[in-house]
This record gives structure tokens, C-alpha cells and sequence, in this order.
């Protein structure tokens, strides 16, 4: 029905996630309308981020390499392992980069990361051969890490990946933990829901400790 | 919180209409976790989309020139437009170019368009200045124009456009006339709202005729 361009742009942005082709042909029209060198900075800023942007070769967060261009067989460190200051006895298992920028807002954390990359999520075809669990093993011994938290999300997937990782680890010389599941900060009784009211029963601990 | 390439990318997205800094930020991680190939073709589509596609001359829809690189002002005609067997006596005046799309979807209508690119909407601070109403009246005499179809959404905005057209188009030698507003094909009255029901019960029509 369109231009042949413009299909193009729109099929392209339908396939983002969380974008359907009425969403697609709304911002296609937004970047029609817009002076070239607007929609063309979002062009640019696609590509200098898949030039630069690569997964840390240790923990397998986002990392960049500040001169322009890293191959992926030439990988870089994260920020976060490249800073001596951290950490490296303790690792806090998480699922995606943004789950590293959340905990890291807490400034609770001063050890390292581990990123899987994902969840088990046997709908979506995600077993644990695609995460990064085989390279979370192969740190553990020389890094020398007695910890490990496994702070994946509190929901069925990833639950799932917790239990199958805790399964793993749970002959090895290493403390396992998992972050608690409760009820949230300034939250309200009245309106939590059972599961996660349950959870905070559950987790429950002595005062004063 | 992130790396500079990724920050960037993250605001470039979240400036696109209907994409908040959450949706952004799913965004980027997407196109980040991509084989490269597959997100620089966002990328190329947005930047030969920019390259190719402008405003028809003569009715504002999208045009695109089939050799690469039209330039703003050397604009050419939409397909629409350059099809002869077109009845250039009748003209349907829209918002948007997916407003094209959807009436010519329809197959009723064999004339041509006038493409708005917009509504009065005083709270965007789009006034009748902003829209291409001064290029509709430049095409009315010298194209032979017999009949304008004020075929604007049937909301606030577009109800305020084609009130606006209709006062400025009154003297003209040219019928003016406005697309229904009704029941939809296949609705229920029980779901109908009292403002559609209201308009379907003012527009009733003789049956039989």
C-alpha cells in the first residue's frame, strides 16, 4: 500500500519489541516529519552503538570500547570488572544489564556481576544451554569467588533459573543466596497480593537481630 | 548509569511518539543483543526512507522517487496523483497519508486527496496556519476541483478541521461535503456510545432509496 521505502522503515520497526504495526506506521510518519538530521541521528546512534557496544568477555554486561569499534572476537571488560576497588569474591548473578544498573542504584553492592542474559523460559524456547551458565562456572574457581547471589527476577522465570543455577552450585565450596522476596518498601498490606504476602511471611526474621 | 553509545541510543528511542524510557530501554537492549546485520537494516531503512521519500508536490501524501535521493526542493508527484485514470474533479481531504491508505483500502473512491499533514488542535498548538490548507485552495481552480470530501477524523480535532474548511470553502463554486459519522458495519447499539448513536439517529437516511 505504501512507498516501497516506507514499508520498509515501517516492516523494520514492527519487528522491535513491543511495537505492532499501528505503532510502527505512527513513528514512521514521525520520522517522515521530522528535519533529516533528527530521524538521521537515530539512524547513527543505532550504529555507533553495534560499533562500539560489545558484552564484557568476564561478566557479560554491556561494555564499550571508548575508541571507535570492537569486533566481537576482540572482547572488552565492563566498566564495573575493569575497577579493582570491587569486590571480586562475591558475584551477583542477574538476568540483563538493566537488572546491573538497578542493583548498582542501591549502592549496596560492591561486588562483581554475572550476566545470563536471559531466563529459563521453556515457552519462549529459552533453555539454560543459552544462557551464560557455562561461563558463570568457568569464573567461579579463578576468580575465586565464595559467594554467589542470584538475584534473577522474583517471577516464574526467573524462579526457574534461581532453582536450576542453586541446583549446580550446591556441591561446591561457595555460599549460594537468593535476594528476598516481600513485601515492597512503603508498600501496603491491605493491598498485597497472596503470593507476595505469603513470601514475606515466609521470609520472615527475628527482630533486633 | 550506562555506557555513553547505549545512553544515546536510549534517548534517540525514547524520543519516538509512544515509546517511554522504559520501552526505550527494552528497545536498545534488543537491538544491542541483534546480529548486526539485522540492526543496521533499522538503521539503512530509516536513513534510505529520509533519502527517498518526501511530500507530493501537489497533494502533500508521501511521495517517493524509484532512483535514489529526492532533495526538498525538487519534490515529486505521489502515485496517486500521476495516475491519469484518476477523477481529478472530486478530492478528499485527510489528515494524515495512512488516512490515504484507508480510504483507498475502501475502494470507493476514484478521485484524488489533499493531505492535511495534521488537525486544528489548539492545545498542540496547531493552529490552520500549520497545515496545508493554503496549497488545497491553490489547487481548487486551476485542477477544475467540482466536489471536496472533508474525510477528517470524526474526533475533536477533526470535526474542528472540517468545520474550519467548511466555512472557508462556503462561497466557492464546489460542493462540500463530510463523511458520516454512525454505527460502525457489524456494531452493536447496546455498545454503541451516546454520541455515535446520537450522530447515526441525526444521519438516518429514506430507506429504500
Amino acid at each position: 500500500m505504501y512507498a516501497n521505502a516506507v514499508q520498509e522503515l515501517i516492516d523494520e520497526l514492527g519487528r522491535l519489541p513491543g511495537i505492532g504495526p499501528k505503532s510502527a506506521q505512527r513513528i514512521a510518519f514521525h520520522l517522515l516529519k521530522l528535519a533529516p538530521e533528527d530521524a538521521l541521528r537515530l539512524a547513527r546512534s543505532i550504529t555507533v552503538a553495534k560499533e562500539r557496544v560489545s558484552w564484557c568477555r568476564r561478566c557479560f554486561n554491556i561494555a564499550e570500547s571508548a575508541a571507535g569499534g570492537v569486533s566481537p572476537d576482540d572482547p572488552v571488560e565492563c566498566e564495573i570488572c575493569r575497577d579493582s576497588r570491587r569486590d571480586g569474591t562475591v558475584v551477583c548473578v542477574v538476568e540483563e544489564p538493566r537488572d546491573v544498573v538497578a542493583v548498582e542504584k542501591t549502592r549496596e553492592f560492591r561486588g562483581r556481576y554475572h550476566v545470563l542474559q536471559g531466563a529459563i523460559s521453556p515457552i519462549d524456547g529459552v533453555g539454560p544451554d543459552k544462557l551464560r551458565i557455562r561461563e558463570l562456572l568457568a569464573r567461579l574457581d579463578p576468580e575465586g569467588i565464595t559467594e554467589v547471589i542470584l538475584c534473577t527476577n522474583p517471577n516464574i522465570e526467573g524462579d526457574a533459573t534461581a532453582l536450576y543455577l542453586s541446583k549446580l552450585l550446591k556441591d561446591l565450596p561457595l555460599q549460594v543466596t537468593r535476594i528476598a522476596s516481600g513485601l515492597p518498601v512503603g508498600g501496603d498490606l491491605e493491598y498485597a497480593d497472596e503470593v507476595t504476602l505469603g513470601r514475606a511471611l515466609e521470609g520472615r526474621r527475628a527482630v533486633g537481630e
